[in-house]
């Protein structure tokens, strides 16, 4: 293994790796490694624009913190995570499941329980909208007991994992549905809003001249036994950005407006939006979610 | 752009980026999201996988320090550097120039000027090896005054970076020819080594049943006006690992053997090591390396 030339270093890098004892990662990093180095040999990268690659991987790890998931948002930017999305979505969603959406890097673990009718913005001030419905399975029975976590921007279009003291935890919250899967809670209008343009993953949005807008959205996980869970997110119809999704999240069987003076609304004079959640069964005793609570992936210390 | 399928997926992605103003980018961008939804696509990557791989992205980041790069190691690992490398030498490298090699994470900028004849080991001990030579251009003529970086572990397999101490230098100089190119510069034998496997790159590297291990060798960094810069390095042919390079190093043209009694040695009774260094034209008017000085890398603060 001498005097490898631009060919033979994939085949080398590859047996290399020939004896890990897992398959399914050998197979993975088989395919990683042949796919990296097909992208160097297209675009024949030098090596000054190889080391900004590697200035830029290592900035994106370096932003990351408890609070913060710049490899997620990179993925997001890049359209991996839509893809990840939707091949998961294919493989195991029943045909009148309810789509998934992106979970983005501002999911958090234990957010507070509400009560039926209750609201999520606990600090924050704005519009008022309610959101309620049913959580059914794909032949359209009744889950009870089902749970949701919803959480978005507030009325500045932060999160709180974005405000000053990120430890207190607003505009999410979870709700158990009643025996029947029924379920209304209140909720802000959500606003459209930027990525963090402040970061490394921000400073090549706007080197590649994008607008780097999120539409308005709330952010849905839904979870209940026997039940795969499911990660989606609603859209607001009337956003400016409904169809330039930075992160490529949006589906129309996603997209809801609010409506006041509808018939079956908790509060009809209060802008509403109805949405029925359909879960697929669990076949896999499980599966993933596109990712994470950002605080998990950030090694202490 | 709603309801994007795992196919177009990746052209709403390449069609966000395609009003990057700087072309080069653009077309590495392009090129970036095809092969990197190709690779998910293959794989028929797992949300919880792509998890996976966002922590250890970040992991990788996160070890980074003025003192350790990670990434740079991760790309040495997958034959990306030496892919990078070749491609380099390819470029713009003259026929009877001297091969180039990796330069790797360990490389520092300032290193101590040490004069004609002395030595780069200044604290530690071992076995010492006189290297001379001198260095011509292509043709064979000589290059007067050219500079020669030299550095390498200690006789423990460790460089100055990973002691207890990083900040003082060892077992890394800097020499000036003479007028007619002519050098010589005593040092260690170097050892042979594991690259650190104490981070998440370590890690990878066992999940993979690999050895880890890097034929003993010296890097060899050359300047002069007008030349392109040499990064290298010379392995020691009587390495255990000179066929197995966990980064792939490894070129026939570089290997070395220390010998004794070398009629022209300055030092005829030390195992001596005479190379030649042959520059080639520099024709892009400076030319990259395929690595940088790790403190250049981490973003401060």
């Amino acid at each position: 293994m001498q005097d490898l030339d631009v060919n033979q270093i994939t085949d080398a890098a590859i047996a290399q790796m020939a004896n890990t004892p897992d398959p399914r990662m050998r197979e993975i990093m088989d395919a990683a490694i042949r796919h990296l180095h097909d992208f160097a040999r297209e675009v024949k990268l030098k090596p000054e624009e190889w080391l900004q690659g590697i200035a830029f991987m290592t900035a994106v790890g370096q932003m990351c913190t408890p609070y913060r998931q710049e490899f997620i948002l990179l993925s997001d930017v890049l359209g991996l995570s839509r893809l990840v999305n939707v091949m998961h979505d294919a493989s195991g969603r029943e045909p009148e499941g309810t789509e998934a959406s992106l979970l983005g890097p501002f999911f958090r673990e234990a957010a507070p329980v509400v009560p039926l009718g209750g609201t999520i913005a606990h600090h924050a001030k704005g519009p008022e909208v309610m959101m309620f419905g049913q959580v059914v399975d794909a032949a359209g029975k009744p889950v009870p007991h089902a749970w949701i976590d919803a959480w978005q921007t507030d009325a500045e279009g932060l999160y709180d994992l974005q405000a000053n003291n990120p430890e207190v935890m607003d505009m999410r919250g979870r709700v158990q549905c009643d025996e029947q899967g029924r379920y209304h809670v209140r909720t802000l209008k959500p606003l459209g809003y930027s990525i963090p343009m402040d970061g490394p993953v921000g400073t090549m949005v706007k080197l590649q001249n994008r607008h780097g807008m999120r539409p308005a959205h709330i952010h849905i996980l839904v979870s209940a036994p026997g039940y795969r869970e499911l990660v989606t997110a609603l859209y607001l119809g009337d956003d400016p950005n409904i169809d330039s999704d930075t992160v490529f999240g949006v589906s129309s069987s996603l997209v809801v407006t609010p409506a006041t003076g509808m018939a079956d609304s908790p509060a009809p004079a209060m802008p509403s939006i109805r949405y029925d959640f359909a879960l697929s069964r669990d076949d896999e005793g499980g599966g993933g979610r596109v990712g994470s609570d950002p605080s998990k992936l950030v090694p202490a210390g």
